[in-house]
C-alpha cells in the first residue's frame, strides 16, 4: 500500500495495519448478513432514492421521514399559522439548547455542556478564541496540515488577534502532532476523523498529551459523530464542534454542534457576542453581558426551518444503540475493502484508510490516478460518492440505512466501470463546482 | 407628545413633526382605500391564518405560498431525491450569490455587491472588522445607543482586536451621531429604521457626514429593506447589512444579506475566513486564499432548506413597485397614527413614532404603561404585535399583505380593550420567554 500524496502522518499505519491483518469478508453472502443485521429497521426510517447506492452520507446525510415531517410542522404550522407566537409555543427560542441536549448522549457529554447555532467554522472561531484566551502567553496553535482545510483557515483568521501567536502544522513543521504539542502550545485542533483519509484519531490520547503539556484541546467531530461512540466527557475534552448534515442527517447546511466542558463554562470568552448570547436578550440592554456556558455561543436568530428539519432527524436516534452502530459500521468498511481487494487487485486502486478498525471511522478512500471522472461514472450508474483533490475517491458507509447487497452491489459496478473503462467518457472529466 | 424614556436623539423630532401636520385620514372609509390600493392584489401570494391581523411583519414576516413552495421542494425534490448531487443540479452552491442578486434591486445596488449567508450579526462582524482595518489608526466605531443591541454587542466584539479602538454612542456620549463624528471615527454603524421608536434616518446625509470626515458607513438594513425603496449605490454607502425575515418574509431566522460596495471589494478583510469564503475551496489547499470581492465574506455551509425558502419569497417581490409600496406604507401608519389619535386620545398612549413622513419606517410605536399586559391582550383577541422593554408596544405595517381595514380593525380592538380595561386580566402579566 503506497501513501502518494497523503501527509506523513500516515506513515505509522503501514506498519501496525500489516501486522494486525483482519479475516477476509470477501467470501461472506451479503445477503445473510443483511439477515442478521440488528440496524437493518432503521433503513425503513429514511427516504432513499431508486437505483441508488448512496455512499455519501459522510459528506451529505439523506432525508429522513422524521425530520421531513419536522420540517412541514415548522413551515406549515408553526410559521405560516403559529407566526411569531412559535418563539414561544414551538420552542424555537430554546431550540439551540434542546438539540444540544439531544446530541448529548451520542458524543458521551452530560447535559448543559452543548449547543446547536451557526456553523462548525464559526463555532470553531468561538472556541478557539476561547481556548487562547484560557492560556495567555502561548503562542501556538497545533494542528494537522491534512485538516480539513476549514479549520486551518479560521484558525489562522484568529490567530491574527492574539499578537505573536501562530499556526503549528503536523505534516508541515513537523511530523506528527505529538512532536509539535509543548509548553508553548495554547490550545491543539484535532479531527477525529480525517475528512480525505477517513483516519480516527487516539481521543483520549491525545487529549491527555496535550494536557500533561498544559495546553487545551478542540476535537472535530464532522466525520465521527453519528458514526461511533464518542466519550467526550470521559476523555477530559475541553472543546469541540461537529457537523450535523453528515451522519446526524439533519439537513443541507443544518447548523453545527458546539461542546464546552462544564469546567471551561465560567471562564468562556468569544468574540462574537450577539443578542441570543446575551444573559437577558430582551432586556435589550447597551452592554454586552454573556449568558451561563454554552449559551453565550450563540450569536443571532437561527435558521430555523433547518434547525426543526434536523430535530426531525434527531428523533431517530434516540433509540440507536451505539457500539451495534459501530459493529457495523467497521463490518461495512471491511467489507468494502475485502472485495476491493480480493477483486480488485489488478487496478492501481491505494487505499489509504486503514484496516485496523481502531484507525478508521465510517469512510473508505481510494487512491486513485483518475479518480475524479471514475466517481462520475459510478454517480451516473447509481453509485453515488465523491471525489477530493487531487486523487481520491472517498465512499461513506452509513450504519443507518445502507445494507451489505448495497456494498457488493457498488463493488459490482466499480468492478464493471474499470474492466469496460466506461469511466474515460470524456462528459466525466468535466468539473462540476461541487466536486 | 412625551418621549419618555426614549433617547435624545429623538429630541429633534418633536419639533419637526409639530410644525408639519398631514391632513388626517382619520375620517377615511377603510373599504374605498383598499379598492384604490393597487398592491391588493399581492395579499393572496400569502398563507394568512384566519381571525389574525398580523401587525409584526416587522419581527416576523409571514409565509407566502412561493416561499412554502421552494421550501418543499427544496426538501423533497433537492435533498430527499438529488441528495449531494444538487448542490451542482439545483443550484446550491450559488445559492448565497443568486440571492444577493435577487435582492440587489431592492437595496439600489448594481450587481455583483451583495451576498446571503450567516446573520446579521455575524455579517455586523465581518463588515466593522473589515471598515477598521481601511482605516487604521482611527480610534473610534461611532454608533447610536438606540442601536438595536445586537449591533452594540457585536461591535464591542470586533473593538476588542482593535488596541485603542473604542465604541462612541450618541444617546450617551453625545445627543446626536454627528457630534460623534469626526477626525477620529474609523467607521459610523447606523440603523437605518430604529427598531423600536421606527425613526427613519437620512441615509444620504449621514453617509457625506462621516465620509467628510474620512470615515466609512455601515447601515444595517434590518428594518428597511423590504418596507421602503433604498439606495445604497446613490447615496454612496460602502457597507450594509440587512435581515431577510422581517419585510422580505424569508422565513424564521432566514440567513441574512450583506452588501459591500464596489470600490472596496479589493481590500475585503474580514477574520472569518471559511472554506466557502475562499478562491478555490474544492481544490482543499492549506492557506486561505480570498474569493473576489462579496464572495470572501462567505465563512461555510449554510441553512440551505432554509436559503430555499427564502429564495421562493424573493420570486414575489421581483413585480413590486417600491414606490407603491413606500406610498402604502405611509397611508397604513399614518391611518394607524390618525385613528388612535382621533379616537383613543383619553388614555394615555403617546406614540413615539414621526408623523413627519421622511422621518419615519413602517412601524408605529406607543408608549404606554402597561405595554405588555396590553400588547398581550391585543395577541388574544388576534391582533398581534409586539412588545419591546420597558413600555413600547410596536405595530409593524407591512403593504404586500395588509389593508386599510386591517387597520380599522386593529384600532377598534385596542379601543375596546382600553374602554374595557381587559388587558388587566393577570394572564396578559406573565412574561413569555421571547416578549
Amino acid at each position: 500500500m503506497s501513501l502518494g500524496g497523503i501527509a506523513s502522518t500516515f506513515k505509522f499505519l503501514r506498519e501496525i495495519t500489516m501486522t494486525t491483518p483482519n479475516a477476509s469478508m470477501a467470501n461472506l453472502d451479503p445477503v445473510q448478513l443483511d439477515e442478521k443485521d440488528s440496524l437493518r429497521h432503521m433503513r425503513q426510517r429514511f427516504h432513499l432514492p431508486e437505483d441508488v447506492i448512496y455512499l455519501d452520507g459522510n459528506s451529505l446525510g439523506p432525508a429522513s421521514h422524521a425530520a421531513l415531517a419536522a420540517l412541514k410542522q415548522a413551515a406549515h404550522e408553526e410559521w405560516a399559522e403559529g407566526l411569531i407566537r412559535s418563539w414561544n409555543t414551538a420552542g424555537w427560542f430554546n431550540l439551540p439548547k434542546t438539540l444540544g441536549t439531544r446530541i448529548a448522549p451520542l458524543v458521551g457529554a452530560a447535559p448543559e455542556q452543548l449547543i446547536v447555532c451557526d456553523t462548525v467554522t464559526l463555532n470553531l472561531y468561538k472556541l478557539l478564541h476561547a481556548a487562547l484566551t484560557l492560556r495567555p502567553g502561548r503562542r501556538h496553535i497545533v494542528a494537522e496540515a491534512s485538516s480539513f482545510p476549514t479549520d486551518l483557515y479560521i484558525a489562522q483568521g484568529v490567530a491574527r488577534h492574539f499578537p505573536g501567536v501562530e499556526l503549528k502544522l503536523s505534516g508541515r513543521d513537523a511530523d506528527t502532532l505529538e512532536e509539535l504539542i509543548d509548553e508553548d502550545t495554547a490550545v491543539v485542533l484535532i479531527n477525529h476523523v480525517d475528512y480525505r483519509s477517513g483516519v480516527l484519531q487516539n481521543m483520549a490520547a491525545l487529549t491527555a498529551t496535550a494536557h500533561q503539556a498544559g495546553a487545551l484541546v478542540v476535537w472535530d467531530l464532522c466525520h465521527s459523530v453519528g458514526a461511533m461512540p464518542i466519550e467526550l466527557d470521559a476523555c477530559q475534552v475541553d472543546f469541540a464542534v461537529g457537523c450535523t448534515y453528515k451522519y446526524l442527517n439533519g439537513g443541507p447546511g443544518a447548523p453545527a454542534l458546539a461542546y464546552v466542558a462544564h469546567r471551561h463554562h465560567s471562564h468562556l470568552d468569544q468574540p462574537l457576542a450577539g443578542w441570543w448570547g446575551h444573559a437577558r436578550p430582551f432586556d435589550f440592554e447597551t452592554d454586552f453581558t454573556p449568558a451561563p456556558g454554552v449559551q453565550s455561543l450563540q450569536t443571532s436568530t437561527q435558521a430555523m426551518l433547518s434547525m426543526r428539519c434536523l430535530d426531525g432527524a434527531l428523533s431517530d436516534w434516540a433509540e440507536v444503540d451505539l457500539q451495534a452502530l459501530r459493529k457495523k459500521s467497521l463490518q461495512l468498511t471491511q467489507y468494502f475493502m475485502d472485495l476491493v481487494g480480493a477483486r480488485l487487485s489488478a487496478y492501481p486502486l491505494q487505499c489509504i484508510t486503514p484496516k485496523e478498525p481502531k484507525l478508521r471511522g465510517s469512510q473508505v478512500s481510494i487512491q486513485f490516478e483518475h479518480a475524479y471522472p471514475l466517481v462520475q461514472a459510478l454517480i451516473a450508474r447509481g453509485v453515488i460518492g465523491d471525489f477530493r483533490a487531487p486523487d481520491v475517491m472517498r465512499f461513506g458507509f452509513t450504519p443507518l440505512y445502507l445494507g451489505f447487497e448495497d456494498v457488493a452491489r457498488a463493488v459490482d459496478i466499480l468492478q464493471e466501470l474499470l474492466e469496460t473503462e466506461a469511466w474515460q467518457d470524456p462528459a466525466y472529466a468535466v468539473r462540476q463546482a461541487v466536486t
